[in-house]
């Protein structure tokens, strides 16, 4: 395998544009080369999941477990650890988060054992937790997932919402899709 | 002002596609120059905004607020005709509508004067009103109009509620911007 084959593997990056990756190592000095390769070896051996949120950090527990400021009361439950970076930057969560790693999505073979579900009932069930707000992704993946885990999480009391779907901010009414448009009617509520 | 200048200043149109499109009408017969001509000016003669809800429609009062099937106490207030098209695809609305015609933008010198805001006024007092949705866009202008609107309202008794802003169907939460994951968040709402 090439680099342009290895190149071309990374999400979003094509084979012209693996090419263009694999001309510009070429041109540049060895150095280059030598430090980019570290960089890949050192994120496979310094970047692991956290043990108790499942996300990617350089240290176990990651940051935001051991962070004292945070409200450990309240987890955000995510498919990815892209969807922390995501949240994070928002700077609108207090609490921590629990990484499923995943969807489940019975047409891919991947059910509920495939993802850290038992991971999560099990965290919820060792007590001191007031909500989990469930942020998968509103797909079908992500809606069958929430559901799933409300389902498992209903006899122990603890409050499960399900982040806002409806029209993103900034966005126009008419250049909405429907299913959007049909939730945003749906989940509308009372203005203070 | 030539034929191209006018085609250049529907929106979304720019210089390029009107010449293709004047192009297109030198090539084509006479006869549908004057059917295009005669469609531009029926719209202008036929289509006029309905008396009651501000829409645009061939009748006055508009198909929808004639329309006894549906629940004439629901309204839902949208910034354009363009609006009630989007809802009305959605097939999710059974209410009827109030058509604002823009929304409050001080910077643009459109106070609530300049729309339909006391006609939605007169229409909630006259009675018979139960719920005002405001499904105004998810835009600052759109959040000051509905914020007008619901205190505009208050002493109604009326209920006012504002359509769900978060994050769109079927999208991914990376992509999502930050002001949206925001309003997902801080809207979150219980799973059943």
């Amino acid at each position: 395998m090439t680099l342009v084959d290895r190149l071309a593997s990374f999400p979003g990056v094509g084979r012209k544009s693996a090419l263009r990756m694999a001309l510009y190592i070429m041109r540049t000095p060895r150095e280059f080369a030598q430090a980019m390769s570290e960089a890949l070896l050192a994120v496979k051996d310094r970047i692991a999941f956290c043990s108790q949120c499942g996300t990617l950090a350089e240290q176990d527990p990651c940051p935001i477990c051991t962070d004292q400021r945070r409200d450990h009361s309240l987890i955000c439950v995510v498919e990815e650890p892209g969807d922390v970076i995501a949240l994070e930057r928002t700077g609108g969560w207090s609490g921590v988060y629990h990484v499923l790693g995943g969807a489940i999505a019975p047409l891919d073979g991947i059910g509920p054992d495939q993802i850290h579900c038992e991971q999560l009932n099990q965290r919820v069930r060792r007590g001191g937790v007031k909500e989990v707000v469930v942020a998968t992704n509103p797909t079908s993946e992500g809606e069958t997932t929430a559901l799933y885990l409300a389902r498992m999480l209903q006899d122990t009391g603890v409050r499960v919402t399900r982040i806002a779907r409806g029209v993103p901010m900034g966005s126009d009414l008419e250049l909405v899709d429907e299913t959007t448009l049909q939730q945003a009617l749906a989940g509308r509520g009372e203005m203070k």
